[in-house]
């Protein structure tokens, strides 16, 4: 049975989709609250009692995003624990497939990222987010590193950066150069490396 | 004296000053050719008689960063030539300086990225420019690795994709968090290592 809380949801849902498809279209400040509305067949006061602002939104795309990913990764520790190696591997996939779909959510992180550099409240806002799926993700290394008695040479926050980084830059690549720059590519090349260096 | 030659060229030159400025305010798609007139003084005239368009200053803004930088690198080469590991240091600190401001070039050079994304002839243009880039800096890394008698285990252009995608992401997590990131530290964490694990 529908309820006023499951329908609430429901639309939070379709604005949170139509909104990656408008922005991936039309770009972050190309994109308005009434194409948003338009795409998603709502009216602006069902998107203002969901998102007090274009910027919320976004944050609420990267809030569902990532904790998607967490939760997956989650999914997969009891399996792989003891194999930091595949449980990198089986990582790096999740961080391709965890986006509802990697080229709109490149263009709309990497603008809301820009808007956040010339913003300073979205770059609070941005920075509290990401802090906190960092902190998350370093969790699941601590945990994967205990339980497969291995000691980190680097602070595991640290290596979390890293394939933040080298995975945000390679995606860019990929998708500038598809048939180049196989997506994981860079990452599953060289992470290991690393991971193995620090490791012991 | 001034010839119409070096008028010219010194016309071009305040162009591009005045387009990154311009661009780093208001981003590529807000900035207009008339915006980056008036800044530099110069009027829509003199900037068609140097620029075919937005996009092609883009390029030419491009262009002078990565010739400036592999001027430097390859000035650097006789010193250090024979330690592949300072000439890396070097290198990287090379990638923070030759930007003229890195907040302003991360700004347009991400934006002008995505706005390739959307748009086939940006992609083509720009894929070229990075691919002389990428081609100039593997040829010195195949150089250097001749000169000091190292063998690579991955081909070089690998590696040298590894150094821009990771230096493009860590440089998104330094401008968001420079306390947090200082500029450079992932690079000169992690580079090193990789370096090693590749290099016999």
């Amino acid at each position: 049975m529908e309820t006023p809380k499951r329908r609430r949801s429901a639309t939070r849902a379709r604005l949170l989709e139509g909104a990656l498809e408008v922005f991936a279209e039309r770009g972050f400040h190309g994109a308005s609250v009434e194409d948003i509305c338009e795409r998603a067949g709502f009216t602006r006061g069902a998107f203002y009692s969901n998102f007090g602002s274009k910027d919320e939104l976004v944050l609420a795309l990267f809030q569902a995003t990532t904790d998607r990913l967490l939760e997956q990764i989650s999914a997969l520790l009891p399996d792989l624990a003891n194999q930091p190696g595949s449980l990198l591997d089986a990582v790096l996939g999740l961080l391709d497939d965890a986006a509802p779909d990697q080229r709109q959510w490149h263009l709309i992180s990497t603008e809301f990222t820009l808007h956040a550099l010339r913003n300073a409240d979205a770059a609070k806002a941005l920075n509290e987010q990401r802090a906190m799926f960092r902190e998350q993700l370093t969790r699941l290394v601590e945990e994967i590193t205990a339980a497969s008695n291995l000691r980190l040479s680097v602070p595991p926050e640290q290596f979390v950066r890293l394939v933040m980084a080298l995975h945000e830059g390679a995606r860019s690549q990929y998708l500038l150069e598809p048939a180049k720059v196989p997506a994981g590519s860079l990452e599953h090349t060289f992470l290991p490396m690393v991971l193995e260096t620090i490791s012991s």
